[in-house]
C-alpha cells in the first residue's frame, strides 16, 4: 500500500482522483490539500464521496507531502513549479496533472502561459506521461508530466499515421470538442447551464495552450525526414459534462494501405486504447468514467484525406485516470489497477 | 409609440424584455441602464439582439428615465425601492419585476428579504400585477409589482379551487421546479453546467422567499369564512434553461363537481391561461418563449386529493412577458400586443 | 464463483447488470439471453463493455439457465411469470427485476397490468427484495421480487415515519421524478431527445403501476391501529438519463420529536441508505451509477407537514444494483460486494 | 393574403412552418396534410400551437392543394417528386424542403438516395433556393428546391473564399455538428434522450447525402480556372435540439488580404447573414428560432489555413425559415416578413 498525497483537491481532477483511488488495492490517499477549504471534509464538498473518505482538506505542507510515496498535483499552472524543487529533493515521486512540465522549451511555455517558467532546471527531468509513447521512461521517472486532455485524444489519434510517415505533417487539422468539466470547477457566467447548455461553439480558435503541447508530442514521433509539422487546432465547447471528441484530418502521401490494420496493430497491446471495427463512430459516452480511448479511422470516398475520430473522458484518460495509470507504471503495479471498470452507459 | 426605459438590463429578465419589445408595435425601448456595462452595446452582451438594437447601456439617471412613459425595473431587490419615490413623483409609470413592492406587509418583507424596506410609504400604491386577478386595478395603476415566477404558476393553479371554497386551505402543497435561468445571470459554482446538468434536487425547502408572496395572493381570493391558509412550498432545480412546472395538491372538502369545467370557465376569457383537455399533462416546452400558462387538473382514483399542474416560461409569463402584459393593460393596448408568438417547439 | 444467467439482456437493466458484475469477485455472467439479438456479442450492442465480456446473446433456454446458480430477469412484465415454474422446480434461485411477483394480490396485479397473472401459485414464494425491510427473508429466498425504482425511493423515505406512527397515513403524497432511462431502451417519439430534453412534465397522474406496489409496501410497516393508508403519487419525467428524486409530504400527528435523529438511527447500519445532515438537499447526481439512496428530512417553518427528499439511481438501487445486493444476501456474500464504487460526480 | 398549403405537416419542419407563419401578415395556412393524422387538429399534435390554429390535418389532395398560391413540401424524399407534375401543371408555385430537386444530376441523386429519380423532367425547372446566391432566379421560379441544413451553413461559410479564388478548392474540409431535430420526428432508439444526451459522436463519415449537394453548390461559385473541387464532410450529432455549427477549413493560395473585410462586404446587404466582429465565435444559441446565419472567420497564427465558423438554426435558416424567405422573394414581399424576431436567448 503506497501513500498518496494530492495537492489542490477541490477541482474536478481532484475529486476524480479520489473517486478512482477509493478502491485502489495498492494506494491510499493520506493527504489532500486546499488552502480555501482547510479542515473541510472532502465528503462535504463532494457528496458522492460520503462513506468513502474520512479525510479533510489540509493546508499544503512540504514536510507531510514529503512523507508520501507519490504526490499528484491537481492545481492550476504555476503551483507545481513552485513546490517541485523541495519535493524532488526529498526523493518524492510526483505526477503533475497541470501543464507546468509538459513543454520542453521554457521560452515556449512562457509565451503560451504568460509568465516566466518557475522551475526551468527540472523540465529536463520530467517525463511526458503518455504511456503509449513513453512507458519505459515513466517506469523510472521521478517526475511525470501528465498530458492534457486534448493532447491525449489528439496524439493517440495521429500517432500511427505519423510514425509510419503516411501523411503530410504540415497540414494536420484537429477539430476537437470538450465537455464543460474541462473548464474546471470555478464560478463563471460563460459556464453556467443557462449559458452553455443547448448550445455549441468554438473557442480559442486563434490559439489554445494545448497547441504547442500537441505539436511537440507529434513531432517526437515523426521520421527524421518527414519535414515540418503544423497543426490547426480548433477546440469547441460541448453541452455535456464529460468527454472529448477529436476529429482529425490529414492528407495521405500516397496509397496508405490498410489503415484499419495499421491502427489495430499499433494499439494491440495497449490496455487503454481500443480501435473500433471499420465503419464505427466512437461516442463520448462509451468512455464516460473510464480510462479508455476509443478510436476509429476512415478514408471517405477513398479520397486522399484520412479522418480519425478519437474519444476519451477528459477527467479520466484525459487527466486523473491517466495520472493513476502513470502511478501504476512507476510503482510496478499492474497498469490497469483501479482503472478497469466499464464506462457508464447509459 | 410609448417610450420605454429599463433599469438593470444585463440579466435574463432584461434581455427577455428586449427580445419581446423588439417588435412591439406600440413601444420603443429608449433607455436601458447598467453601471457595470455602461456604454457597451446591448447587442455585444446579447448576440441574439444583433441587428435589432443600436442601443448601449447607460448609467441609471432619474432625469432621462423620467422622460419615459413607462420604466421597467429588472433589478435585484432593493434597487427599485431606492429609486421609486423620485420616479413616482415625476408621474412616470413603473412596472417593477423585482420583489420590492409585492408584499403588502413591510415587516414580512423585511423578515424574508433580510433588510428594512426602503420605501414603505409606496407599498400601498403598488398593484399586484397578476392580470387574471387585478386587471382593472392594473389599468389605472402608476406602480405595478409584477409577480414572481413561482407565484404566477402557483396562484393561477390554485385560484379556481380557492375562489370556490372547494379545498381545505390549511393543507396546500406546491411542489415546483424551475429552470436555471430563474437563478439569474451571475457567476456561481452551483449553477455551472458541470454541476447542475444531468441532476435534480430540491432547494430552500426550509423556506423560499416566494412563500409569503404566494400565501398573500392565495389569501386574497379566499372566501371570508374559509379559515386559515397554509402552504408547503418546495422548489426544485431543473436541468433546463427556461420553464416552471408547479404540481399542486389540495384536499377536497367534499364532492368537487366537475373540476375540468370549473377551470375552463374560470379562464375562458383569459388570453394567457390555457386549460388543457382532461387527462393532459402540460409540459414546460409547450410554453417556452411564450407568455402562456397551461394548466391541467385531475383527481387521481377519485380520491379526495386534487392535483393541478401548471406550467409557464419563468422569463416570460413568470417575468418579462407578464410585465409587458401589464404595460399593455396600463396603456390601453390590446393585452396580447407583442406577446402572440407561439411557443418554440421543438 | 457463482454462475449467473440474465434473461432479457438488451435493455438498460441488462447492461447495468453487466456493468456491475464485470468486476464482481464472486459472480460470473455465463448466459445472457435475447431472442432479437441472438449471437450478437453484448459488446457490439453496448460499446462500454468492449474488452469486458466475450459473451454473446443467446436464445433463452431453461436447461442452460437451470445450470446457473442465480438467474436475473431483466424482462418486461409477463416473461418471468411464464418461465418461473420450470426454473423454480430445478432449484435455481431467481431475482426478478420485473413487476411480475411484487404484488401479493393477483387480482390487483391483473387490474394494473391489464392481464391475468401467469403464475399465481408462486406469488406466495416471492420475497419482496427491499433489504432494508426484508434482509432475513431474502437470505433464504429462492425467488426475490426486486422492487421498482419509484417504490424503492418512496418506501425508504416514508418508512421511518410510518413505522413510528408519526404521520397520518391517509394523506401521503409522493411527488417523484425520473430520468428517461426509466422508460427503457425502446424506440418512441416521446422519449426522443428532441421531445423530452429541455422540458419537464408529469405523466400518469391518474394512476401509475407503481402505486399499488408502494401502497402495499407502506402498509406492511404500519402499526396495527394506524388506520387506512392512501397515497397520491404523481411521477414526472426529468430531462436526464439516470436518477429518481422523490419529494414526500406527510401530515404529522403531533410533536414529531427529532426527525433527523429518527432517520439517522433507522438507517445507521444500512450500507446503502445515507441520511444527509439536517438542512441538506440530496441531488440525483450524488448517487449516479451507485447503489446508494440518500435521504434528507425537514419540517418547513415547524408547521405540521414533514417533507422527505429521497434520491436513487433508478438503474442501480432502483433496479440492477439492488438486484445484486439481493444476490449478495442470498449467497451469503458481503452485501456490498461489487457495489462499493463512489457515484460519478461531476 | 396568399393561401398556403403544407404537404407532410407532422414533422419538425412542418411545425416550424406553422410556428413562423402563425403571424405572417401576408400568408395564411389553409391546408396541411398528413395521411397518418388525418382529421387530427394540428394543435393536438403540437401543443405550442393551441390558440393559434383551428386547422386539422387532411389527406393530401391535388385539387385542394392546387387552389393554394404556394405549397410547401415538408416530406421525406420521394414524395415531392411524385406529386410535382400535377401541381406544376396547375401553375401552383412550390417550395420543396426535401432533397428531391436540389441535385441537378439525376444519376447522382439516384446514387445517393438509393432509387430512381421520380421526376427528372422537372429538375431543370427547379431553382436552388439559397437567396444569397440565387435571389433573382428565385423571384421568378415556380419550383424552388430549398437547401439542406448542412449545405446552407457550409455554403454560406465557404462562398466568399471560393468566389474570390483565395483557397485551394481540392482540399476543403467541413466539420459540422447538428442538433437532434435534424434527424426528424420519428421513433428510433439512437435518438432517444437516454442514448444521445450527454454524448457526442460523428456519423456518416463515409459519406452523407448532403455532400453532393454542397459540392454542387460550391462548384457553382468557383472561377472557371479554379481546378477541381473536393470536400471532406464529417457531420456530428450534438446533444441539443436545434442548431448547426459548421467549422470549415481551407488552404489559402497566398496572401489572403483582409478576410474580415471580405466577409463583411460580401454579406453587407444580406438580411440573414451576420458577420461577427474579428475574434468572435458564433454560438448556435445566438440563432435559435431565428432565420439568421452568423459567421466568423479567422486565420490561426497567420498560417495558411483559414477557419470559418458558421451557425444556423437547422429548422429555421436550415429549413422552414429559409422556405418562407424564398416564399417572400417569390411573391414580392419584404424578404424578412414573418422572420424578424430575435433569437431566443437564453
Amino acid at each position: 500500500m503506497i501513500k498518496v498525497g494530492i495537492v489542490g483537491g477541490t477541482g474536478y481532477t481532484g475529486v476524480e482522483l479520489l473517486r478512482l483511488l477509493a478502491n485502489h488495492p495498492q494506494a491510499e490517499v493520506k493527504i489532500i490539500t486546499s488552502r480555501a477549504e482547510e479542515n473541510v471534509p472532502v465528503a462535504h464538498l463532494f457528496p458522492n464521496l460520503r462513506g468513502h473518505y474520512d479525510l479533510a482538506f489540509s493546508a499544503p505542507d512540504a514536510d507531510t507531502l514529503g512523507e508520501c510515496d507519490v504526490v499528484f498535483f491537481a492545481t492550476p499552472h504555476g503551483v507545481a513549479q513552485a513546490m517541485m524543487p523541495e519535493l524532488m529533493s526529498r526523493g518524492t515521486r510526483v505526477v503533475d496533472l497541470s501543464a507546468d512540465f509538459r513543454i520542453k522549451d521554457a521560452a515556449l511555455w512562457s509565451k503560451w502561459y504568460g509568465k516566466e517558467h518557475g522551475c526551468p532546471q527540472l523540465i529536463g527531468e520530467a517525463v511526458y506521461g503518455l504511456p503509449e509513447l513513453n512507458r519505459h521512461l515513466i517506469a523510472d521517472a521521478q517526475l511525470v508530466a501528465c498530458p492534457g486532455c486534448y493532447p491525449t485524444a489528439t496524439q493517440l489519434g495521429f500517432i500511427p499515421l505519423l510514425e509510419n510517415n503516411l501523411v503530410d505533417p504540415s497540414r494536420l487539422i484537429a477539430n476537437a470538442a470538450s465537455g464543460t468539466s474541462g473548464a474546471g470547477r470555478q464560478a463563471s457566467i460563460d459556464a453556467l447551464l443557462s449559458e452553455s447548455s443547448d448550445s455549441f461553439k468554438a473557442y480559442a480558435s486563434a490559439g489554445h495552450r494545448h497547441l504547442p503541447e500537441i505539436e511537440q508530442g507529434l513531432r517526437s514521433v515523426l521520421n527524421k525526414d518527414a519535414g515540418p509539422l503544423s497543426l490547426t487546432f480548433v477546440p469547441h465547447l460541448l453541452p455535456i459534462v464529460r468527454g472529448i471528441h477529436a476529429t482529425l484530418y490529414a492528407t495521405l502521401r500516397g496509397n496508405a494501405g490498410d489503415l484499419q490494420a495499421l491502427y489495430e496493430e499499433r494499439y494491440a497491446n495497449e490496455p487503454f486504447v481500443d480501435v473500433l471495427p471499420a465503419g464505427s463512430h466512437p461516442q463520448t459516452r462509451s468512455v464516460k468514467s473510464s480510462n479508455m480511448c476509443r478510436i476509429a479511422v476512415c478514408q471517405p470516398q477513398q479520397r486522399d484525406t484520412v479522418v480519425v475520430m478519437s474519444v476519451i473522458d477528459n477527467l479520466t484518460k484525459g487527466a486523473s485516470g491517466q495520472a493513476i495509470q502513470n502511478m501504476n507504471i512507476m510503482f510496478g503495479f499492474d497498469e490497469t489497477l483501479g482503472l478497469n471498470s466499464p464506462a457508464l452507459l447509459p
